[in-house]
């Protein structure tokens, strides 16, 4: 690896939420970037492994960790933990970002309030509702307006090998997504900045639904242009839906569009591609999640989704032959079938009145769009 | 393969003109699609072979051609049989783009001018003109202005083995786009019509630069989340070197932006994309060149480029790091600490004073804008 120097960010006490994957690895990282770093397991067996070793039983295996990352838990952080803390790092799935923030928000210092950030993908099952959203339901609309996102492309277990890494860093509040991404950057892990976190939200939970398509057109036996050809169309579908909620297109364009599509469509580990990949080859889709363990994340979010298109009146032709795939026992020849014998189309056809789910976000969030 | 059915498009009397490798799957696909074909080259063993034979002796040498593919040549088409022609579609390099339309506009039926399409991808190296100004020199602008262009991830060995492909389609008029889509569209060969030319040839050829780019990654050990954020950033950079050019940033996005970088940067077959491997793995330049046969696309655009990065004043990094490896020296590991060490940024900062090349071009163009 290349000798890059590193640069020393303002020293900032962080509270990490969550060991699993990403969570250690972004620990590793702001450990390793000289912060002082706390990281939260509801896992005693964990915590206490990790302190004795310095070794994430369950994730990582192979790295040693920083010594300056500290596990706590497996009680929830008290007001007086949290009160020390420049930064809380919430690393758990979408799914249970309400229930932790709930339990948490009453320990929140609301006078000297934590810069928060969210590395969470995807859109909470139930309610279709964005991590913004959840964030303004149960910590206020003040919370929510200044909570920063971070989403890209970077695989856990690159990161902590300091392969060079970019991730795109948002917040409604530019100037915290700036902080953010002071206390994240380094030569090996560069973050770029930008306004637009529900563009960054849905692209990170879209990017999986394509990411079956694109599984399925290899597992069928299809070649380069089609691959490439189906990542552009995908990439199309998911502006054009985000633009239709009201995000920017260009967001899509980005580290956390783009790239993370680029990077989940590419990749043989991925989980999404690999339910594709597998449906492509003909096993039926309960084989496929009983020996996967569990629910792929595109296969949930396609549902989640299918009632945001039908909503929008948006076209999505690629999302949703996947949904009829997934839930309608839609047969997967005839299904490609009429996707291929669309009429000819204008490329990128942006939806001109736009913006509903977000106008209504924004409300929520106090702010006037 | 899929059976798709075909779409019979109105028959039309094609000239391709140029028989490599793109020209004749070309030629190949709209024979299949039931028109007239005529297929020229200067090469007079190679038009009795391709007759006889209905094979190509030069490039996919496996193919057996539909049978409607007439070759011509060697001699430059008549007047006589250009103007029976209902499309010419130009399939020669860009270099040799200006001599071939001096010498064959006089036997243009200006009365009655055929659709004309080019397929090409590249700046011409001496004047760091587009196809479209070179039509323009040519032809005059009238000509330029109903000119067509296709370009997007498309490798020829698959076309001729009916992989689904998609394409995007521009031309200043966009009627013509739409004519030129629907001789050409069928299901395994999707064509997206759009009215931004300049953004599309722009992409077709700076893309070639960033290959070089991804392929030094490659070649110096990086892994996916290096490669997927470079493709990114590059694609960033090229979208801001291209609306700072007048074209707009939503091309980039299409078929011909994201989605031939795509290909050609995950593709270790691209020349250029072997050019950067093989810089990556410490060989120099010149001996890369020699072995290669003939230079890759992308070392010549990243002079052609540079010229254009510095007229404009456009931020490049990426392009200027490639062209000063490439021509005045520049220490591979000491450029990129430079581009490491860059301090964060903005995402996607698209220039506001933008469009002065292409404002220059649409006045040559005879259009206002």
């Amino acid at each position: 690896m290349l000798s890059v120097p590193s640069t020393p960010p303002p020293k900032s006490k962080i509270l990490v939420l969550g060991a699993g994957n990403f969570g250690s690895c972004l620990a590793d990282h702001l450990g390793n970037s000289d912060h002082d770093v706390f990281m939260w397991s509801r896992e005693a067996q964990l915590v206490e492994y990790f302190n004795k070793h310095h070794r994430n039983p369950d994730y990582l295996k192979d790295h040693h960790f920083s010594t300056n990352i500290h596990a706590v838990g497996p009680e929830i952080p008290s007001k007086e933990s949290m009160k020390q803390m420049d930064v809380l790092l919430f690393a758990i799935p979408t799914q249970g970002i309400r229930e932790t923030l709930i339990k948490l928000q009453p320990n929140f210092d609301r006078e000297n309030l934590p810069l928060l950030i969210f590395v969470n993908k995807g859109i909470e099952t139930d309610t279709q509702a964005l991590t913004l959203e959840i964030i303004a339901d149960t910590c206020g609309s003040a919370i929510a307006r200044a909570a920063t996102f971070i989403s890209g492309p970077s695989f856990a277990n690159e990161i902590v090998r300091r392969q060079p890494t970019s991730v795109s860093v948002a917040s409604l509040t530019e100037s915290q997504a700036k902080k953010a991404s002071e206390i994240f950057h380094q030569p090996w892990f560069r973050c770029y900045t930008g306004s637009d976190p529900i563009g960054l939200e849905l692209a990170g939970a879209l990017k999986n639904v394509y990411a079956i398509a694109t599984g399925l057109a290899d597992g069928l036996g299809f070649e380069n242009n089609t691959r490439a050809g189906l990542i552009t169309r995908g990439l199309a579908e998911m502006t054009r839906i985000g633009t239709a909620y009201g995000a920017s297109p260009l967001t899509f364009m980005g580290l956390a569009g783009v790239g993370d599509l680029f990077l989940t469509c590419s990749s043989p580990t991925s989980r999404n591609y690999t339910v594709g990949y597998r449906l492509g080859k003909g096993e039926p889709l309960e084989d496929i999640i009983k020996t996967l363990g569990s629910v792929a994340e595109g296969v949930t979010t396609a549902k989640g989704l299918k009632k945001i298109i039908d909503e929008m009146q948006v076209s999505a032709p690629l999302a949703n032959g996947i949904y009829a795939l997934l839930y309608e026992g839609k047969d997967l020849h005839e299904g490609i079938q009429e996707l291929m014998c669309r009429p000819p189309s204008r490329e990128l056809d942006l939806p001109e009145k736009a913006g509903e789910p977000a106008k209504r976000l924004m409300l929520k969030l106090g702010l006037n769009t």
